[in-house]
C-alpha cells in the first residue's frame, strides 16, 4: 500500500469515530433523557479528545510527509494540501485542551438551557467565561497576525480576516439600515402565515414536501424536531436535518426546514470518494450558508416559487386556497425590526450578525466583560435595529454559539447571504431561473450548484471556489444589488 | 493514582466508546435511513475492533495483575475478580478469530434474512455451518471440562452447565406437557384484547403509562419502536426501551413494553459508581431475563395487576370499560400450542427452549449435522408441543440468534423464568405481594427487586445472587409451584 492510501486508509479509520461524535450530538439534541446529559458529556468529551489525538498524532504527521510527495492529481493534491493545513493547525491545540473545550461546551449547553428557560443571563455567565478563557487560550495557540479573532474566524471562513469584515461591514450596515428606513415607511404587509392553529404534524408533512420537492434525498436522510433547528451530517448516506413548530407561525417552521434543506442538499451532494477524509466536507461555513440562504431567501421566499408551491401548501392547510402566490411571496418578505436573528428578514438579518461579530470580538480581544455583555447588547440593538430586548432570552441568551465555543462563526451567516447573492447572480446568467422555479423545476438549480459547489467538497478555499463558480472575486455589491431589486418590488419604493 | 484507581480510569474511558456504540446500534433499529446502512456498519465494525483490542491490551492485563494486589473491600475484589475473567476469557480467542466471527456473522444475518423471506433452510445451511465452526473454534479455545457447550454457556450464563440443564430439564418438560394437556382440556378463555383497531397513538400512551407506574424513569429513558423491541443502555442516566405496535393485537405491544421495562428498571437500579466498570451490568443473561420476565409475567399477567391497571386501561381505549379484571387476566393469560417462540404463553415457552438448546447442544458437540436441523425441529416440535411448522420461516429460521453466532444464548430465557419464579417466591415472604400490586403500589415491588438483585450489578455470580436474595439454592420446584397455582387458577383445573 503506498503512503497515499495509508493516510486515506487512517483518515476513514479515525472517520468512523467522527461518526459516533456526529451521531452523539444529534441524538443530545434530538432523543436524550436528560438525566443522560451528564455522562453524554464524558462520552462526548473522551471520544473527541481521542480524535483530536488521533488526527493530530506524530504517526499521521509522518504519513502526511510521505504522501505528499505520492500525490499526483487535483484531488489527491487537494487532499495533502487541506489535510496538512488541518493537522498543522491542529497540532498547535494540545488534545487535553481539545478534551477540556468538548467537555466544558457540553456543559455550557446544559446550563445555557436552563438560563434561557429561567430567562436569567448571570446564570450563564459563569459557564461561558470559562468557555471563552478556553477559546481564546485557542487562538493564542494557533496564532494569528493582527488580531486573535482572526485565528477563530479562519476556523470557519479560511481566509477570513477582521480587516476584511472591517471593509464589509460599514457601506452594507449603512445601506440595511437606510433601506429599513425606506421600507418601513410603506406599510407592511398582512402576514398571512400567521395565525393557525396549524397543525404540527400537518406542519411536518408540508415541511417533507418542501424537502421533496428540492431534491433532498430521504431515503439519505431524516427529518426530526429540535429546540434549535441544525442540519447533521452522520456518515454519507445519512444527512439528517431538524426543524421547529410553532402552531400559530407556519412560517417558523416552513423556512427553517428549507434553510437546513439547503444545508442538507450540500451534504449530499458531496462526492462519496470524498467522505471520511478531509477534503469530503463544506468548502467553510460561509458556503455552507450560502447554499441554505439561497434555497431560503432567494428560491423559498421568490414569486415564483409560490406560483409553483402555492398548490401544495393548499393541499396540506386547505386555508391558504383563496391566498394568491403574490400574498405568500409578501408575506414571505416582511421586513422589521425584530428582537430575534433566526426570524430576521433578509434585511435585518446581517444588522443582527454584525452586533454579534462586534461583541464576540471583543470579548476574544479582551476589550469586554462577560458580564457587560447583556448592556452592550442592548445599546446595539438599539443602534442597528431600532429596538431592545427587555427579556435576555430574547437579547444575549437567544443563541446557542457562545455555549457551543463557536467563537467566530457568526460572520459565516452574513458571508452567506453575500456569497448566495453572487451565486445566485451568476446562475441567471445561465438559466431561466425564474421559470424554472415557477415550474417547480428544482433539479436544474440544484443541478447548477452540485456542478458549481458541491462536487468540489473541501477540495477549493472559498474565496477559489466563489471565483470559479461565479466567474468573478468576491464582491458585496451582489447582495445590495439583490435586495434593492426585490424589495424594490415587495414594497413598490425605491431602495 | 495506584493501580486500582489507573484500572477503573481506563475502563471507563473504553466505556465512552463502547456508549457510542450502543447508540449507534440503538439509532440503526429506531432511526438510520436505508442509505446509511453501508457506512454504518463500517463504523460499528471499526469502533467494536478497537474497543476489542482495548479490552485485550497487554497493558491491561498489566493494569490487571497490579490492581489485584490493591484490591481491598467487596467491590474492588468483585471488580478485578470479574475483570479477570473476562479478560482472560477474551484474550484465549485471537483477534483475528474475533474478526472472522464479526464478518461471517455479518454475512450469516444477511443470508439469514434472505433465506427466511425465501422461506428455505437450505439457503441459511451453508453459511450456518461456517458459523458454527467458529463458534466450536471459540470453545475449544476458551477450554471446558465436559461438554464444549459450556465454555459458550458460559458467556451467558456464568457456571451453567449441561450438566445442570440435563437434570432440570426433564422434570420441567414432563410438567409443562402435562399441565399444557390438562390445560386444553377446558375451554379457551376469549381474548378481549385482540379487535380493535387500537390506534398505535394511543397504544404509545398506554406503553408510556404502564412503564411509568412500574417506575421506569423517563426522565432517564425513552420508549421507541422497532421491528424487535429491545433494552439498551447508552449511560448511566439513559436507558432505552423499544417496542412493537399491531392495530389488531393490544397484547402484542402491551407486554412487550412491560418486558423490556423489566430489563429497563434492572439496568436503571445499577449504581452509578459502578458504570463503566465491567461490574455495572446485569449480573448474566438469565439474571436479566428474571428481570423482564417477573414483570412481564409475574406483575402484568396477574389478577392484582389488573383490578389496579383497569382504569387506566379504561382511559387510554373506553371499550374496556365493560371488560372485568378477571377477564382481562384470563385474556393475557391464554396457553395453546403456537409454532412462534417470541409469542409462546408461559406454559409452552419453555418447550420452545428445550427444543433449541437441544438442538444446538448437538451442533456445537458435532453430533448433528446442519441439514439434519429443520427434521428434527419438527420431530421435536412434535413431541414438545404437539404442533409442526409446515415452512421453514416458523421453524428452524424463526430466530436469528445462531446467524448472530450466540449459541448457548437459548438457556438463559429459560432459566430467566425459573429464577423468576425463585425470586417471586421469597418476594411473597417479605411483601404481601397481591395487596400491593392490587393498590398499584409497585414502587415497593421495585425496590424489593432493587435490594436484592439490581445494586448488586455483575458482582455476584448469578447461583450466588440467586442464593442471597431467595435464601436459597437454585430449585426449579418454585417455577412449577408458580405454574400450577397460577393456572389452575386461570383454568379451573387441577395442575
Amino acid at each position: 500500500m503506498g503512503a497515499l492510501e495509508k493516510l486515506k486508509k487512517r483518515y476513514r479509520w479515525i472517520s468512523s469515530f467522527s461518526s459516533a461524535l456526529e451521531l452523539l450530538h444529534w441524538d443530545m439534541e434530538v432523543n436524550m433523557p436528560p438525566k443522560g446529559g451528564k455522562w453524554r458529556a464524558k462520552v462526548i468529551g473522551t471520544i473527541s479528545e481521542f480524535v483530536q489525538r488521533e488526527l493530530t498524532s506524530d504517526e499521521m504527521g509522518k504519513l502526511l510527509a510521505e504522501a505528499e510527495r505520492d500525490a499526483k492529481g487535483e484531488l489527491d493534491e487537494a487532499l495533502v494540501r487541506v489535510a496538512k493545513r488541518d493537522y498543522e493547525r491542529s497540532k498547535k491545540i494540545p488534545p487535553e485542551l481539545w478534551g477540556r473545550f468538548a467537555e466544558e461546551t457540553a456543559k455550557a449547553q446544559r446550563i445555557w438551557e436552563e438560563a434561557k428557560e429561567k430567562n436569567d443571563f448571570s446564570l450563564f455567565a459563569p459557564q461561558l467565561k470559562v468557555v471563552i478563557e478556553i477559546v481564546k487560550e485557542m487562538a493564542e495557540r494557533i496564532g494569528y497576525e493582527k488580531s486573535p479573532y482572526d485565528a477563530l474566524l479562519d476556523f470557519f471562513e479560511p481566509g477570513l480576516t477582521v480587516e476584511d469584515l472591517e471593509e464589509i461591514i460599514p457601506p452594507l450596515r449603512d445601506f440595511l439600515k437606510r433601506a429599513l428606513r425606506k421600507i418601513e415607511a410603506v406599510e407592511k404587509p398582512k402576514d398571512v402565515f400567521k395565525g393557525g392553529p396549524f397543525e404540527i404534524e400537518k406542519q411536518k408533512e408540508l415541511s417533507l414536501k418542501v424537502l421533496k420537492v428540492m431534491g433532498y434525498d430521504l431515503e439519505a436522510g431524516r427529518l426530526d424536531r429540535s429546540a434549535h433547528p441544525f442540519t447533521i451530517t452522520i456518515t454519507h448516506g445519512d444527512v439528517r436535518v431538524t426543524t421547529r413548530y410553532d402552531e400559530s407561525d407556519l412560517k417558523y417552521s416552513f423556512f427553517s426546514t428549507v434553510h437546513e434543506g439547503g444545508h442538507a442538499l450540500y451534504e449530499q451532494g458531496i462526492p462519496e470518494e470524498m467522505r471520511g477524509l478531509p477534503i469530503g466536507d463544506g468548502a467553510s461555513m460561509g458556503i455552507h450558508e450560502s447554499q441554505s440562504r439561497f434555497w431560503e431567501n432567494i428560491v423559498a421566499r421568490s414569486l415564483p416559487f409560490w406560483e409553483f408551491f402555492k398548490t401544495t401548501l393548499s393541499e396540506v392547510f386547505p386555508q391558504f386556497e383563496s391566498v394568491s402566490a403574490e400574498d405568500l411571496w409578501r408575506s414571505s418578505n416582511i421586513v422589521e425590526r425584530s428582537l430575534i436573528r433566526t426570524e430576521a428578514d433578509e434585511v435585518t438579518y446581517n444588522l443582527h450578525i454584525m452586533l454579534r461579530y462586534e461583541i464576540e470580538k471583543e470579548l476574544i480581544e479582551g476589550n469586554m466583560k462577560v458580564e457587560e455583555i447583556p448592556d452592550v447588547w442592548k445599546e446595539k440593538m438599539e443602534e442597528y435595529l431600532g429596538v431592545i430586548p427587555k427579556e435576555d432570552r430574547d437579547g444575549a441568551l437567544q443563541d446557542i454559539h457562545w455555549a457551543h465555543g463557536t467563537f467566530g462563526y457568526f460572520p459565516s451567516y452574513m458571508m452567506g447571504n453575500l456569497y448566495a447573492a453572487q451565486l445566485y447572480s451568476a446562475m441567471k446568467r445561465d438559466l431561466d431561473f425564474d421559470s424554472l422555479v415557477r415550474e417547480g423545476k428544482f433539479d436544474k438549480v440544484l443541478n447548477w450548484l452540485r456542478e458549481k459547489v458541491h462536487r468540489y467538497g473541501r477540495t477549493l478555499e472559498p474565496k477559489e471556489l466563489l471565483r470559479k463558480a461565479s466567474g468573478e472575486d468576491f464582491k458585496v455589491d451582489h447582495f445590495m444589488d439583490y435586495i434593492r431589486e426585490k424589495y424594490s418590488k415587495v414594497y413598490g419604493v425605491s431602495l
